[in-house]
């Protein structure tokens, strides 16, 4: 890549950060915690997050916005599932949302009766960690069959979440997973993540990083 | 995105394909093929094109590029379970290979003594499908548990490929992966397309798709 191209993208990714920080102010002054789901296609990250919402939708009005370059499958598997309201948002062709991105997305919804908005991301280990959503925390997903060398090749993704959950842990036999190499290796990138394991489909794993949410949440 | 970006990709993609035709014809010239291997990450390429290069082996001389953002895991997978010479190449974290990054790795070569060239990109659905790497075809490989909805969310990836590989289609059972609407949503995207279903750990299915590169490379 030319210093051209790399200088296009900084300014792109400063302009971005100032977004991103405009709307974590006003989301903070509207009372709403935000939360921004990375992982990489077909990691677990919409059966998650509705097994998720499910136990918190008693205490909280949830939002949901569905990132995909395309289709509506995800938006319609969250609200048939959850009966929460889910945005499809369409990033024509690109790998990320950006902050300004999510604040058009977000005009969907009435902000005034909102606690809490999901944003799933576009399947991707790599962009999506660049671009500053404008959110409270972000949450990486990393799935069993996908290897546990995965913080190894894409460090900035592990980099930037603070919380980093292991999905498919049923699955951990058939894929010769190893916990702790997974763990070690997530700490290397980020030695404050939090770290949970689990199993959507056996319900393993999942109350405990709920409660996890909970506190933050209630500590913004 | 604004439209100022949007012009500035434009024409980065368009002095991409440029290079990446300049490439093909020259590797045309010294009788080389590339294939340009592209998937998820974790979805079994470094595992698939092992298997693939052992059989290969005997009959081409060949060279492997292993793309990734960091560590040089792969490269000395493939060195090791094969003999081939495989060589590491970081994308300063960027998401995809252009073709002039492969023009220059590929100077670690000597390409007189070269047949058949591997390319292992980035473990990413979305950009390295929009950058043409010069090769002479896109395999890309759709792995069992990422699910079989992936044609509908990343559509240029199946688009672009002339062969897609289903992977790990020995744990089709744990996850409900449905093969007809697999190939339904691939034919969707790209009609066509040859579909291959393996699995590197049960040795099946691979011969099969082996078969049918050396055709393509003996049609070259």
């Amino acid at each position: 890549m030319s210093i051209q191209v790399v200088k296009v993208k900084e300014d792109l990714l400063i302009e971005n950060n100032k977004k991103a920080e405009e709307l974590r102010a006003f989301l903070l002054q509207k009372g709403i915690y935000f939360i921004n789901v990375m992982a990489s296609p077909g990691s677990g990250k919409t059966t998650l997050l509705t097994n998720v919402i499910n136990r918190l939708k008693t205490q909280f009005n949830i939002g949901v916005l569905e990132a995909d370059i395309d289709g509506d499958l995800d938006a319609h598997r969250i609200s048939n599932n959850t009966g929460v309201r889910a945005i499809q948002v369409h990033t024509s062709g690109a790998c990320h949302l950006t902050a300004q991105m999510v604040e058009d997305a977000l005009k969907a919804f009435d902000l005034n009766g909102l606690d809490l908005i999901f944003l799933e991301n576009v399947g991707n280990l790599v962009c999506p960690a660049e671009f500053d959503t404008g959110s409270n925390i972000n949450m990486m997903l990393l799935s069993v069959p996908e290897g546990h060398d995965k913080p190894l090749k894409y460090p900035l993704m592990f980099q930037v979440s603070k919380v980093a959950v292991i999905t498919k842990i049923d699955t951990a036999e058939i894929f010769d997973f190893d916990f702790d190499k997974a763990e070690e290796y997530i700490h290397r990138r980020n030695p404050e993540a939090k770290v949970f394991k689990v199993s959507a489909k056996e319900d393993k794993g999942v109350e405990e990083l709920t409660q996890y949410l909970v506190s933050l949440i209630k500590s913004k």
